[in-house]
């Protein structure tokens, strides 16, 4: 991990989600891997670092990540919007699915889970089993273990998109993305 | 409930949170009311759709929550981003904090909980009892009885913002927010 990948501190990893952007949910397991979209993630606590996602009990990523107890949250920039309505349309089970929607990934540092290229940054978690959750609501905890950003678009604990093509994004339906919008600041009141 | 309230059809409620807007959360018991700003917030199911909600154990709002068994969750317009961060800037235990932060409030139609003016949406909810997750993790879940939009700006199950004033929020940190930005569509691949 070097390059344009720079470290983000776990505490504060919770700022990469707390905007609602789609994020990519890669998993793999003995020699499988796969990756889905997904909207309904976002964070659960600060310290240590938590995230929920909800993972539907019928897709293949759902026995990936039972099966490895792990999975990666990615957050894809803007310009491979086409690669993650890609990553929606099939199942993993029908063949590899990074390789159908033309995703390139790359190994994680904590966690056996593929990252994915072309992302502003990603979330190494770890499951906090919760058969009720997980059971009665398709809803996953799981402890965040290392977190990542691309510095040209996150550093310090802030997002600074340099350019359209490098914009986080947010799943509206009907192959519809809404780009991270412009920033404003209030002054408090 | 009339003039810029359209009922939201309660299988495309999800809809109005699949983007990952911040919210302000109201809530109402026995006389007292209460406003807080939420970002942990998200769709948990389709049909009845459920949500989920991170609430702070030590928030006035989650006394009300758990006195009431109810909530709303209200869509701000960018044009009250000043309000929501007044809101996020004192405990509703000192005061009423809509007068303080300069909300108006008008009665929900199934909830007692009162719901907020100048908003994109409105998603009227119950709690659906879970006291592990509630204890453990300030995580509530909600069954969302009631939904409505204004519909110069969400008609059909489909956002539409018709200028910078009336788009919803995404809440960073340090009192800076995204717009939510452009909309654009992909082709399936």
């Amino acid at each position: 991990m070097q390059g344009k990948f720079q470290s983000v501190d776990l505490a504060k990893s919770y700022l990469l989600l707390n905007h609602g952007p789609v994020v990519l949910v890669s998993s793999a397991f003995h020699g499988r891997r796969n990756v889905m979209a997904a909207s309904w993630v976002m964070p659960l606590d600060f310290d240590p670092p938590k995230v929920l996602a909800v993972i539907d009990g019928r897709c293949f990523t759902r026995e990936l990540i039972e099966a490895s107890g792990e999975f990666a949250l990615n957050l894809p920039f803007r310009r491979i919007a086409d690669k993650v309505l890609a990553a929606g349309s099939m199942s993993g089970r029908d063949g590899d699915k990074f390789a159908h929607a033309g995703l390139a990934a790359f190994p994680a540092s904590r966690i056996g889970a593929p990252l994915v290229r072309d992302c502003a940054a990603w979330l190494e978690c770890k499951v906090i089993s919760e058969a009720h959750n997980q059971k009665r609501y398709d809803l996953f905890v799981a402890e965040v273990v290392a977190a990542w950003a691309d510095p040209a678009v996150f550093s310090d604990g802030r997002w600074h998109f340099p350019d359209a093509a490098r914009r986080t994004i947010h799943y509206q339906a009907g192959g519809t993305f809404f780009e991270t919008g412009r920033a404003f600041e209030c002054a408090d009141a």
